[in-house]
């Protein structure tokens, strides 16, 4: 009796942390898409949702440590746990990254994304689909997915580098544009960001599901 | 018995935090030591210190797993154990930086720092007090000195920004310059992100020693 309980208590642990997955992705998406409607209400909504999503943070990492202390979970329940716990403090700062966007989006004004040299929505999408993917990996325990959000990250990480050095042309050979370039660059990096949390939460996933440490490259088989 | 047992095992997770601590600390003042420099080789010991970071990030988990599960702890030293995974993952995001930054300083070469209007040694030795003093109030569970370092964030938020102002300034004054600002802007963001990590550590630590949770400006006093 007193286990069912419990794992209904996992299980509203979990959804709550989904609620908190779907504030930040939303507030990714806005600030995404203000960038390319350059529309300065969106960047405000961004910014509204911030209080709420701390909120929500604060909650599900003290439900957390209630289940923990109450319940004094072993193994796969104790993982599961402690990865919510990781992937809370990830997403809030996913919702960080929101809300540098935003600000940034507000400095370009109404420039023509036509004239930077880097695919913003496509880094974007790219770190958009990290993120969505490890929360489905989340949702269904698939460390297998979780795994392929790993490879992801590579190529969001040669996008930025491949931004870093069109941006630093782009400012040499037209120096009337270096504020809207600097502002670029700052975006890149928050998206890139973005990509590096999809990862942690992919790790924790893969923590949870198969008892193992993968992070750095490291797989009991090999240690 | 058991319990003597079980306050050494959370001395011992203590002491190997806090040698992790050290490694990160040493990483950072390499870092911008080298940045004063542009020492190489100091740049490539910094990337070097990378797998030792993470193996220790790895065992100090598995550690406080470890404990989790054999000795469910309660209250206080649950809290605390829950603090040292969360500081643990934020020291090594410290290192990650100390890596970004000396990958910076190789790429700047050997251009003279006084032409960057950024005062990058001031801005680094602020990020390094602020993880000394979040360090400090974790060895003496300090509830207070974790405080004081909530304010300083701020400073180093400022100066971020100013950096961001002069160095787009630079860069439109002379372009020919552009590449070290754009580095220099790189390096100011790095920094800055070390701030953050220690704002969380020093949260994290209030959040150990008072029971609450200070995240975001709330207090139970308040809530």
């Amino acid at each position: 009796m007193m286990r069912i309980n419990f794992q209904q208590k996992l299980d509203e642990l979990k959804e709550r942390l989904l609620v908190m997955a779907g504030l930040v992705e939303q507030a990714i998406q806005r600030a995404t898409e203000a960038y390319s409607t350059r529309d300065t209400e969106l960047c405000e909504l961004v910014k509204l949702s911030e209080p709420a999503i701390n909120r929500m943070e604060r909650e599900i990492d003290q439900a957390a440590l209630d289940l923990l202390a109450m319940e004094q979970p072993m193994a796969v329940d104790l993982r599961f746990i402690i990865a919510v716990i990781r992937i809370n403090a990830d997403l809030e700062r996913v919702g960080d990254q929101a809300v540098g966007i935003a600000g940034r989006v507000k400095d370009l004004g109404m420039f023509a994304n036509l004239d930077i040299p880097v695919d913003i929505p496509k880094l974007a999408s790219l770190s958009q689909a990290m993120v969505r993917k490890a929360l489905q990996a989340f949702i269904e325990g698939d460390a297998d997915l979780a795994q392929s959000v790993l490879t992801l990250d590579d190529q969001v990480d040669e996008m930025n580098r491949e931004a870093f050095r069109s941006l630093g042309e782009l400012i040499k050979t037209k120096p009337e544009m270096s504020s809207q370039a600097l502002n670029a660059l700052i975006i890149s990096r928050n998206l890139e960001r973005v990509g590096d949390h999809a990862t942690n939460i992919a790790e924790d996933v893969i923590f949870w599901v198969r008892g193992a440490d993968v992070r750095h490259g490291w797989a009991p088989e090999e240690d």
